[in-house]
């Protein structure tokens, strides 16, 4: 009994190494001898609780060497749901894929940037001026629209693109994608049909089965949407809402035309339709293209967006633009389901960032280093017969039609099991007509990526 | 002569910073090398520059961690919606009051301890070491159930209480609140009842009508709910969900005995209702109680909590513990509603505080802190004629009945207008039987809160 307590406290002190990271992967445990004088214990219930971890795959042995701590790190490590890798190819297969593979999967299907392109020393420098801010900050509540500061910021970089609000009309959130859930409970009813692009971002589909929406979509083209198909839409489902992102859509890359803009604002206002104009892509434009909410000055549309493209993903920061009414409403909404929004430590590391003279310069370099890589990229898939659907003017995706009425699927599935993932078309397509497709990060496609889709399009079709 | 000279063109540089509000209230001003090097000025000159500006009340410094403009701090300025205080005193009340009012606002009536109870020392240990952590930390996404290192915290901390599950059986959130908001999302279906205490936190009613969920409340007495009125509700009203603290009840401080638990898992039992168990306080008691998850066996109780109370507001991380199946479902609406949980960032600070040898004798600490003062508080209310209802075994409320049927939503209003937040017992009451009845936080009792108090006692009831 005493025997397995002392067990039991010898693999609590590992544990607390390699969580304080006094042990990291691929280092040497103490010796037996040595860590049995150190806690006090026989040489045996060190071999006894090291087996144990090395049963949990903590630690591994090195016969005729000694024990190592295991190589993948503790939150990457097999305690993952593994079944999910051969779930339906569904719109969160992708999510799920991406989120929950360790850095041995490489991820051209995923929706993010590498860590080494992060402001990574703007956001260690925020940290460390955070460990000696005030007190408040790091364990009270925040306020409920968020921290002012950050807000004027946004407030600031919105006048500058000519759409003038003040920072009460903003309310910070805990992502984009929260912003768009926090709107949707606060304006659709059961059966309420919701308009959005074919294709667009998988996650609008998945949020909108939350909410037993009615799904219709209008095909996408390098303008826009298709604006006869858009009004016949209109008459024929009378939608609550319609999800876009006018700034380097996603999955195709591209960018609403002033024209569409101003058209597809004129057909909202005769339908009583109400727009989410999703921006989080925006930071990657090279210059500003038309924006609905500037247009139309958030009488019906709501900007939403985050700073997970270009500042951090980990920070968890998302903020809502809109009328005065549905903010209030929305605030009240975000403390009732979540008593408030992001992170007070977070919202402080975003706008230390923000305000740090390298940040800038940062998100330029990221555009330029872009521009090359999607270049390269292109040229590479075309070589492979794969065919950007356009050449986007910013972002990191490109949207490619597969030769040969190859099936992207089946493609996702093979690649997941040497490690790849890939995001095929249809996760995209409400309507399903994308199966030839196959959405690119141009910034992931690191070794084997390059290799299995090679390989995916030397196989003749099924 | 030069040096004073030079002096003063710092001190007006500053001056027109704020001016043009390059610098607002209470935001930092840049570090005295920075900005001498801005300036081509030696850092002598910024720092007599600054202390004059100190003098002067423009700048306050803060030690150890810079000058800061005077006034207000920008999050707590004047930009506040105003209109919110005058709003009905409904359970979204307290929280907007609590969250929304400044520094200068002294809150009796909100749910946390003051920034200087928290470990403060171990959270910025754990910034500075994440400022030296993986890139990855800081800037991806996490995974979707939450790392595995904090999941496994959290599994032997509910081993040592009794209840043995796997770390693949807790997924973590961004707050209680929202954990509660999740499951309900994933049970609730229109027109669902749903049981709560009588009295109970107030939020539970905010999230619930969300929901447009019927509520039914069921008199909490002090070992428990009323057992008798518990069966019929179940029998009249079949509930689809009972959401309850069995440790240290919001807002009574009770504390369910053995004999209520077990019962009331048959009542549960026999009529297929699936519980909620809120232990959001369960880190305050002086020692273990009865836990409905801990009998069950995650069969028909879910478990949630978070660090809120203890560690930090903040830091924005709950958790949820229950049956695999429910585990995965909420998984998958968590990453459709939010693209994940909480903050890595956030994860990595709560992992490495929990982990700092610290923690323990830090909780133990307000533990021995809050009995001291709950019995101070105590005596102090009771001179005044307000009498607690029952003396808790430990956290930091004491729910009170006022003398002569004094209207506590009233005496609320009236401290409000004199910068002080209360807890009117109405707002936990949703049959609205506590009118009578005030919360009281015996770790947030500064002045003025006495004085109002006690002036409210003296006048006589309207």
């Amino acid at each position: 009994m005493a025997q397995a307590r002392r067990t039991t406290e010898v693999m609590e002190a590992i544990r607390r190494k390699l969580a304080t990271r006094a042990l990291t992967p691929g280092e040497r445990l103490p010796s037996i001898r040595r860590f049995a004088a150190v806690m006090g214990v026989s040489p045996s219930t060190i071999v006894e609780a090291y087996d144990r971890l090395v049963a949990e795959g903590v630690i591994r042995s090195q016969p005729g060497s000694g024990f190592y701590v295991a190589g993948v790190p503790p939150s990457l490590d097999l305690h993952l749901p593994e079944p999910q890798r051969e779930r339906d190819v569904d719109p969160l297969w992708v999510s799920r894929q991406s989120l929950d593979t360790g850095r041995d999967v490489v991820k051209p299907g995923c929706g993010w940037l590498p860590p080494d392109w992060m402001p990574q020393a703007a956001m260690r420098r925020a940290l460390r001026q955070l460990a000696r801010g005030p007190d408040a900050i790091l364990t009270d509540y925040g306020s409920s629209l968020g921290p002012v500061n950050l807000r004027r910021i946004l407030a600031r970089q919105f006048a500058e693109e000519g759409l003038e609000i003040s920072p009460e009309s903003i309310l910070l959130a805990t992502s984009a994608s929260q912003s768009i859930d926090l709107i949707c409970r606060s304006l659709l009813r059961p059966g309420d049909t919701v308009l959005v692009d074919d294709p667009c971002y998988f996650n609008f589909q998945a949020l909108l089965r939350v909410y037993k929406a009615r799904i219709v979509s209008v095909p996408f083209t390098p303008m826009g949407p298709d604006l006869a198909q858009f009004a016949q839409a209109l008459t024929t489902h009378h939608p609550r809402l319609y999800i876009t992102n006018s700034a380097l859509h996603n999955p195709t890359g591209g960018t609403m035309t002033a024209q569409t803009a101003h058209r597809l604002l004129k057909l909202a206002e005769a339908h009583g339709l109400t727009i989410i104009e999703d921006d989080t892509f925006a930071a990657l434009e090279p210059d500003l293209s038309p924006r609905l909410a500037t247009l139309d000055g958030l009488e019906r549309v709501i900007r939403i967006g985050s700073f997970s493209k270009t500042l951090s993903a980990s920070i968890r920061c998302g903020y809502i633009a809109g009328p005065p009414d549905l903010i209030a409403a929305l605030t009240d909404l975000q403390v009732a389901t979540n008593f408030g929004g992001p992170s007070p430590v977070s919202t402080e590391i975003v706008h230390a960032t923000l305000s740090d003279g390298s940040y800038r310069k940062h998100v330029e370099g990221i555009r330029r280093r872009l521009t090359r890589i999607r270049k390269d990229t292109s040229a590479r898939l075309v070589a492979m017969g794969i065919t950007p659907w356009l050449m986007p003017r910013g972002g990191f995706y490109l949207w490619c039609a597969l030769p040969q009425r190859r099936d992207a699927s089946e493609i996702a599935r093979a690649a997941m099991r040497r490690n790849v993932v890939l995001a095929p078309g249809n996760i995209f397509s409400p309507a399903q007509t994308a199966a030839g497709f196959m959405r690119f990060n141009v910034s992931q496609m690191h070794d084997p990526a390059w290799e299995v889709v090679a390989q995916a399009m030397n196989t003749p079709p099924a």
